[in-house]
């Protein structure tokens, strides 16, 4: 457990380069912001990737050099290729962690990896957005508070289309009346799977302490323990079988 | 809650008629004899559907008329198409039950709803499989005692590639030295799914009396309660916001 | 399922003699209030007991006529003898009901059967309480819409001493900028725990039509299956066992 | 993160007094034993405590000092003071790791966590045991294979009466015909709970390599994140209030 993490920063980069309000609060893209946030920690290493990259920067060798993948996507879920969509799925069942931010709970992967709608409530607007802290034992929240704000952000409310998280981590309060669960905790196969809520690209949520604190702490929660590919074995038997199905007794009736 | 249960036995039906043992076993398909475990009840209607029909018997009004649907398939997984499969999930995650049987822990659509590889260990063989009852209060094991035999099976091992299941209601002991996972559930959206192990096409499986009580109190569980389309609204407030995000003061900070 | 459901409502009962404000609102008692929900449904049969009847009314042979057991106490928790707890303990372990309401949070019962601190935080004010329907699938929902309001409440926040729970049912939003879990079930042994947050003495909260409804629907969902005494059986084996542990050979190594 | 983890090892230690079959296998006592899986990893000092030292050898002073607990119990469960017990617990629920093992499953503390009756079937006997590794990916089964063997071992059969475990760690497979969930978690509190089956005391589980590694990951996974007392605040509203519940309009209506 010496070596790196090496975290990979998957972005869209698409808002960025059409709306200057977005690229105003980002001018180097949100996957360089995310990606600050994790700069600077002896035990990480940082790249990124973004959808008009060949392959969406995320090839079968970068995949395979990458520990835990952090993803924000919005407009253009849909230009993302199902092969590679599928492809990043299969490390994650080998043991890739995978944070998922904010409107990424509408992203391809998200959606195959949980196998629900993923959908939500939603409202851009002036909402504060405060989240308490629901699980302070956990990993991901060691140096939050009992809670923490975020000035302004989108709202999403509940009903949340997931399966039953592991673990609950955030619970979110909206001025507006809404609550949602900001942070949830999924194991997939072999990988840990985060989804943390803040992130709209028109606030400079990424730029905040507390927010890239908990993305930090995700990824280090996330790092791999192992990896398995997946297999479907013909097994031998362990012990002797019976001679044949024909020779063994009619069972012990099961009923009540 | 006075209406019938409309339950669709869905089958691959194709080794009933390549292999004269199937055959032998199940003259009729061995849908119709998980159909039969579920006729006689005053509180079901049972249709069944199969692989080689139009749209593999699965057009958008069948399923609309269907409470659960149950599924076995085996060596054609990948020739129910996309579209139908895509079908079936929404219609789970908006309501439906669904009972997945045996091999159909690889069909597209169990893995859909699971997101993992729904990989396991396997061997066509002698065994004995014992089903211990792990949840004997749960509605799926009214009738049954700690434990029911059946005299031969294939055996399926652990480890098994699905998410923490909702409820575990059974594991199996096998001759071999194996156990598994062989009955859990899980919600799914609005939706009822229910995985369960046995029935392997060379054995009487679904002709042995738990075999069919189960999948029967099966049936009457996944019954749906609701039937909501998805959607992913853009919700008004339904509290005063701030005027503005420049007239919310900075947020309490949220560090330990 | 022809039998009837004897729900029982189980009040502290102290509150209303000294508290004109709570007698106000519940001239007969909380119990009563609750009961009245749940009278008049052909399913329900319902009784009531309170503290300082003997054995606080719950003698072995009324919980042995209780399906489900309802329990508001607040400020005499300590009052409950250890004995009748764990006598209740038991019959739920069996098959019994639980609806714990409101500040039963705190009840020995409630506490005894999650293993946990059971706290949280709490305010006495004019907060009006927003529920929000997280699984609009589930029969405690059942008639009940996205969300439902309560005027004026006492407000408990997050964090909440529980288990994860099973099944989240309802998360809280609060005027004053809190989230709560405030409706939430816990499979314990054979029988079903439900907590329903809403109801301080102060306010009308059990007279309103959609908390009625979510304790019927609490009662007929909590309905026992089964009543499994307790036991831990030396139990002979069902298949042959090695001679003696000497003639076992050494094991496979298990170390990766 | 640099500080040493302070593991304790609880044991009745009275079988070694009393038996000579024990104290032949195990000579310094089974806390020794276990003890000694745990010596010599530079991040871990290891501490024993027994039934009849003053207050069991767990003062509040000790358990101040000590960051997971391991608990081996058996024939005097009934022995350990109810006020330890209530000491224990409350330090695991503030953060304190808890490994259980084997016949600790009717210790007072796991049964006081757990609030179900911790009952199982039972068989001392020849049967072999094998453990299946059903969470490759847990940093409890590092370095363990896809299962491993105990060449002779009591049996302890389903059901087990236990909350469904956050997460299942091993199920065993019995000669004699059983199946058992032999390793799981569950979060209590800030603590984290492992519950680990094998041990008996007539066996030499404890001298054997897999069943240390295991014991020894344990407690690296239980290591304490946060130490938080327990609490009930009154909180200050966070956000204006109404200035009185009769100012509030009537809700919205909410049924469906």
């Amino acid at each position: 457990m010496t070596e790196k993490i090496h975290a990979r920063v998957w972005n869209e980069f698409r808002h960025e380069k059409k709306n200057p309000q977005v690229s105003g609060i980002y001018p180097h893209g949100m996957h360089e912001a995310i990606a600050d946030g994790l700069r600077g920690h002896g035990d990480i290493e940082v790249s990124t990737a973004w959808l008009d990259q060949p392959e969406h920067g995320l090839s079968e060798a970068i995949l395979a050099a990458t520990d835990v993948l952090l993803w924000w996507g919005h407009m253009n879920h849909g230009d993302v290729s199902d092969e590679v969509v599928e492809r990043v799925r299969r490390r994650v069942l080998e043991g890739m962690g995978l944070v998922v931010l904010h409107s990424g709970h509408y992203s391809k992967i998200f959606k195959a990896l949980m196998g629900t709608t993923c959908s939500l409530k939603w409202r851009e607007s002036t909402d504060k957005e405060r989240l308490w802290n629901i699980a302070p034992h956990h990993p991901i929240t060691q140096g939050i508070s009992e809670y923490f704000e975020i000035p302004a952000e989108e709202m999403y409310g509940e009903p949340f289309g997931i399966p039953t998280p592991d673990e609950l981590i955030f619970i979110s309060w909206f001025t507006g009346g809404e609550v949602f669960r900001s942070g949830a905790t999924w194991q997939r196969g072999n990988g840990r799977v985060f989804y943390f809520r803040p992130g709209h690209e028109t606030y400079p949520t990424y730029h905040q302490p507390e927010v890239r604190h908990i993305i930090l702490n995700a990824v280090r929660w996330a790092r791999p323990t192992v990896s398995i590919p997946d297999g479907c074995p013909n097994a031998p038997a362990l012990e002797p079988l019976p001679a044949d199905a024909e020779s063994t007794s009619r069972p012990t009736i099961g009923f009540r």
